[in-house]
């Protein structure tokens, strides 16, 4: 039966995947541990983005529309998706939450998962890319225990970067980590607080609007 | 075939439970997401309370055995057991990794589940409390985005209080949002790292171990 759940569900994350490509939108795939500050980057990175690039958000929670109501906050349209007990965003509860955008004029979506750096590595939602965000306050060695969501992904970002001079956390020890589970990750570092490594999280945005808007 | 697998789970985990009160083991299963400090808590009070009290640890993780090196370390028993794709541990897990230790001296086992704030909530392994720990780099939220885990525990530990004044974290309105969702639950904050806090966790382990045995 899980076996039909994951074939199931990657079914759907194929038709929107072709839905995407077909819209000419970037989509991406937000995947953590709860508390990395998926929302936080989200707010600073659309409050320098949204003036120039038409984006939307669909936000992951068991409970509560906090998150929606954050990025609300910064005028860009979010769409909460409560799970209830369920540990994963699927792609179906993606295909519906996207029917709330304008697909027409949407260039990048980004989907905020629950917090799990388990389950959602499994579930495909038609993303071009999942986005793991890993905070240094975690530890360098979580791409080791946790290999299938750092395989996964096509990009990490190392999040808090300004909380380092507080704690034992060895960056390049973490970034050796992570390319021994997948040696083709793209690696970023940011704080998201300070707003520090900012620009090269929003250059490989802009590659990646590029390329979905010239394969559309 | 969900509600059988969790009926399944729940018939294993109440024999476990016998077992541990038949033994006079006082069983803790400590749950939080990924790089919340659990296993440095572990290490800090095994270091602290091992010369006294016959302690033993199963360690769950997706992969690697570095936790259980680490308990090891202490002189505690400590038994690995990696649950591949698995996101929790599951009560007959438990109960092989348990044969493992010689349950008739055990007095405290500490069973630290796989990072996973989400689906270990809905495992019952027969513990005598789930302890869900927290670090304060998380969010004063995660109460009311993961309400089945804190309704679940008896205990929260809030960990890593040595990083308050770097964060933006609200102590009592994170308190105020674990009781909202479980008014029962003992809240106590602690740092892993400096030992701040340790000493209300150890007299809470204290009056555990004592109850298992009276109950014996």
């Amino acid at each position: 039966m899980e076996t039909d759940i994951l074939a199931k569900n990657d079914h759907l994350a194929h038709a929107n995947r072709a839905l995407f490509r077909r819209k000419g939108v970037f989509a991406l795939n937000l995947v953590s541990s709860p508390g990395s500050g998926k929302t936080t980057i989200l707010e600073r990175t659309l409050g320098e983005l949204a003036a120039t690039i038409n984006c939307g958000v669909i936000e992951g929670d068991q409970q509560t529309d906090n998150d929606a109501v954050r990025i609300a906050a910064t005028g860009v349209p979010a769409v909460q998706v409560n799970t209830g007990a369920g540990c994963h965003l699927d792609a179906h509860m993606v295909r519906h939450a996207a029917e709330n955008f304008d697909l027409d004029h949407l260039e990048l979506l980004f989907i905020e998962n629950v917090g799990n750096l388990v389950c959602p590595a499994a579930f495909d939602l038609g993303e071009h890319h999942k986005v793991v965000v890993l905070s240094v306050t975690e530890g360098e060695d979580k791409p080791l225990k946790y290999p299938q969501m750092f395989r996964a992904a096509g990009l990490l970002l190392i999040n808090k970067t300004d909380l380092l001079p507080h704690l034992d956390f060895d960056l390049e020890k973490c970034r050796e980590m992570a390319r021994r589970v997948n040696p083709h990750i793209t690696i970023l570092e940011v704080s998201a607080r300070t707003g520090d490594g900012m620009n090269a999280w929003h250059s490989w945005l802009a590659a990646g609007i590029a390329a979905a808007r010239a394969a559309e």
